[in-house]
């Protein structure tokens, strides 16, 4: 990796307290031995998917690599962002996943709607929670995107948290370059499936206070729509806040 | 196609003269009818990718698809955008085509980096002007995303048109959504390689102008980097000026 590489990042689903020796499991293992190349004596840092962040001195990489706790310090999000979604072509779920856990999303709720309905949804969850966990690791973000299973619109309107800023992808709306995403608090955005909302669903959103947001000028697939607005939600992010630590330096893709 | 449907948008490389009788290529007649499943007597628009759009009544769908160009007009674009892309992990360049095809990107122009360079980028050429031309169909834009050859840094800036206004993907940056994206114009958006970009490439791009832009506050891959960019130059889109026609009401996943 290169010179100016932070140290390795990992999930650990819960984290001891500073001072503890910590047994990673298999696919952590895997990934700073085979992946990371890290050696014995590196720090490492891990989170819990939770907003908590343990500083690690890696103790033993032979097999299930054991590493000492230096320090564990907690945050709670300044932001969140909730994705409601309805369904988009077949097989473009997975990397949908993968890019909004990427941009720091906080929860993604697949919406089944009149013109199109989440099929093996249910088959995916495992597959989709490990996608979002790499991209946890890949971001270096202490908060594991949660993948929520398929509602109702109305149900999925009910599950989101109260005073939630909320947003429907609509190519009547305004630019969303005019618009500035909030630094903080709870955001959600609405993206219909392939066809789009229909009335009844629009009504809904409506009802509830959804602004509509023109995300580009063309027409968008519903997964490149959820994704635009995952984008424009992330790019009013302040600096590295939710992150496991600072910016690598010319690291992250230039990012 | 639900009701609203607008009516069906083709890729014609060559457009004839308002009057003229044309004989669709062999994909898009395939695409009207088993796809669009478009009746003879319909009508369908047709883009030549270069601002040209044309109005068709449909002739004949048996095999080869006949049609009327009823009208034609061409417009020249109010705003383009360059996405100048270090190479991502493998594989991920197929979908980065297709996204920043539908987003609107005008040229696509791979870079190859000191920390990585395209492979494959040459065989997969013909492969990523199909994803193009879906995407613009897709999208239903006038304009088919240009995907140029591979080229160093020095040589894809030197490439650039005169007076485009430039940023790179960088987390020291000020926040994508606190700088307004360009209207009108040319834009050109830089994003590393995995790995990011290196000191004497830096330094290129700070020479040229290209100003840092955080897009997210987590490390983003080079194809999420390269998409978030050009997310936010297509979020500061005004309304419809390059697609083939208006929005549909409900259509296109909700945009």
């Amino acid at each position: 990796m290169p010179a100016d590489a932070a140290p390795s990042f990992l999930y650990v689903a819960e984290l001891p307290a500073a001072g503890a020796t910590l047994r990673l499991a298999p696919e952590e293992s895997r990934y700073l031995a085979r992946v990371c190349r890290a050696r014995a004596g590196e720090r490492a840092r891990a989170t819990d998917g939770h907003g908590g962040l343990a500083l690690l001195r890696l103790l033993d990489l032979r097999g299930v690599v054991t590493a000492e706790v230096e320090s564990v310090d907690h945050q709670t999000p300044g932001r969140t962002a909730h994705v409601l979604c309805g369904a988009p072509a077949a097989e473009r779920g997975d990397w949908l996943i993968e890019k909004l856990a990427e941009l720091g999303v906080t929860r993604f709720q697949p919406v089944d709607c009149t013109r199109a309905a989440w099929r093996h949804a249910a088959g995916r969850a495992a597959r989709w929670r490990r996608l979002a966990v790499a991209a946890l690791r890949q971001s270096q973000r202490r908060w594991l995107m949660e993948v929520a299973g398929p509602l109702g619109l109305e149900a999925a309107l009910a599950a989101l948290p109260a005073g939630a800023a909320c947003w429907q992808g609509d190519p009547g709306g305004r630019a969303a370059g005019e618009v500035t995403a909030p630094r903080t608090g709870v955001a959600a955005g609405a993206i219909g499936p392939a066809g789009g909302f229909e009335g009844r669903e629009r009504a809904l959103l409506e009802k509830d206070g959804f602004e509509p947001l023109r995300l580009s000028a063309g027409r968008l697939r519903t997964e490149t729509a959820a994704l635009c607005w995952a984008c424009w939600w992330s790019a009013a992010s302040p600096a590295g806040p939710d992150q496991g630590g600072p910016p690598r330096s010319g690291g992250g893709a230039g990012l």
